[in-house]
């Protein structure tokens, strides 16, 4: 049985034995090593690297989190340091109408990677099994035929060359306050809060139940999910940039050869 | 009269005393001030905050120049210090079959920045009237009602709210060869080594000249041109760093004041 968020302390740095500091030092002296494999990941995009049932590959970085979890902390000091050539961000907010009145993966497949590329969802379908269940935005049943249907949508695109890697950054309901706090103190941080999170804490443990059920029917070996603690952002971050790290050291990929003469180029271009 | 390419020295560096292990630490520091602005710009487009003519604000960032001139650089080392999460970067390639059935523009439109946001256009419409011009793709009077249209497009924007700062990265012809060399010379940067390149050496000429008409007959007060030598790559990145900063401390943002009692506000996270 895959972990659920009973499982993991939100302030733990299990795998870390250092602090702050050494935290911010790791982050840096690694995203050296992430943005040159998503370099390499990109040049076999452009190259159109296959392998031999003519799939390239590509990644994709789901993030999931109670509001104030650090997502724009992940966005920004993990995801940011790689080449925004070869990334795309995608942000999925409470979805339009005319989004409603499609199937809810409908407005999901617009935002698949292409090969080569390093797509990151801050939020996702996920939405429509968690909010969703615990709002009751869908009636119980289709909630339930959602997880079988993202357990189809995920092995498609694993079948057509996605790694996936999904994130619960991992809060506890105290750090949350402490953050909230924050921003009702600071008026460069106003715009940030919203009355409606204070709502969304009383149904605090709903939204972990309902987590713990997502979590449960949709952790596979190809889409594995990955319970990461937040009470410290420092850690959370090193976490994700480990795991996007692993994920592309795990396609095994080498600079793509040229597919000219280096030789008759070099004298055309001398010539020039 | 707007300086055009001969009007500029590719390995200037205007208004910078230091040098190159300066430069970077320049680039290192105001990156901080960049993305206070940015913030700030994209809290403002969060909390919906428009002026007397119920308009919000915006910035787009154009940048053209031949291949290899840095473009990719300024995306990671300056674009890529901002928040991802309010910048929407787009890299223009050859239009698809589709989009050249259309007016030229009709594939830009979709991606002007929204309210709060920092586009970034890694090429453009530009390239309807300096490739056109070069290549003749485009019959001479359309390329010559191009510049028009592009007048009319960008005061249009500007209008409703829109920022626009264009950059020409100048590279010069020599500098250009020893960075294909360096491509051909190393393994991991084949990928990034097209023949085609070497083709385009040979109207070098005729692309300076484009530049110099387009730039001549777009560069307005409100969409202004800037020139910058791109022989040193860490001069070209404080420079348009330099720009993108000037253009945000234009706007004279606030922090968007609280939409919410914020009293009652702590009373009731206390309470949660």
């Amino acid at each position: 049985m895959p972990l659920g968020p009973s499982d993991v302390e939100p302030d733990a740095k299990p795998g870390y034995p250092g602090g702050k500091a050494e935290g911010r030092a790791t982050l840096e002296a690694r995203a050296e090593r992430l943005t040159e494999l998503q370099e390499l990941l990109y040049a076999n995009g452009v190259a159109g690297t296959v392998d031999e049932a003519g799939r390239g590959q590509s990644l994709l970085l789901v993030v999931q989190a109670m509001d104030t979890a650090g997502k724009g902390g992940i966005l920004r000091h993990v995801v940011g340091t790689m080449d925004p050539q070869g990334v795309e961000t995608v942000g999925f907010k409470a979805p339009t109408e005319e989004e409603r009145r499609h199937d809810f993966l409908w407005r999901i497949r617009p935002h698949l990677p292409q090969d080569g590329f390093v797509a990151v969802w801050d939020r996702s379908h996920y939405e429509d099994v968690l909010i969703h269940r615990v709002r009751g935005l869908s009636a119980p049943e289709e909630v339930e035929r959602r997880y079988g249907a993202i357990r189809d949508f995920e092995r498609e695109l694993v079948d057509s060359g996605t790694r996936i890697v999904k994130v619960m950054l991992h809060l506890s309901k105290d750090e949350q306050r402490d953050r909230l706090a924050e921003r009702l103190d600071r008026p460069d941080k106003f715009w940030k809060y919203n009355p409606a999170d204070v709502d969304e804490r009383a149904v605090w443990d709903e939204y972990m139940e309902a987590y713990r059920i997502a979590i449960a029917e949709t952790d596979t070996d190809d889409a594995p999910w990955f319970m990461v603690p937040a009470d410290r952002k420092w850690y959370s971050r090193i976490a994700v940039q480990e795991l996007l790290i692993h994920a592309m050291e795990s396609m095994d990929l080498q600079w793509p050869p040229a597919d000219f003469d280096v030789r008759a180029e070099k004298r055309r271009l001398a010539a020039s």
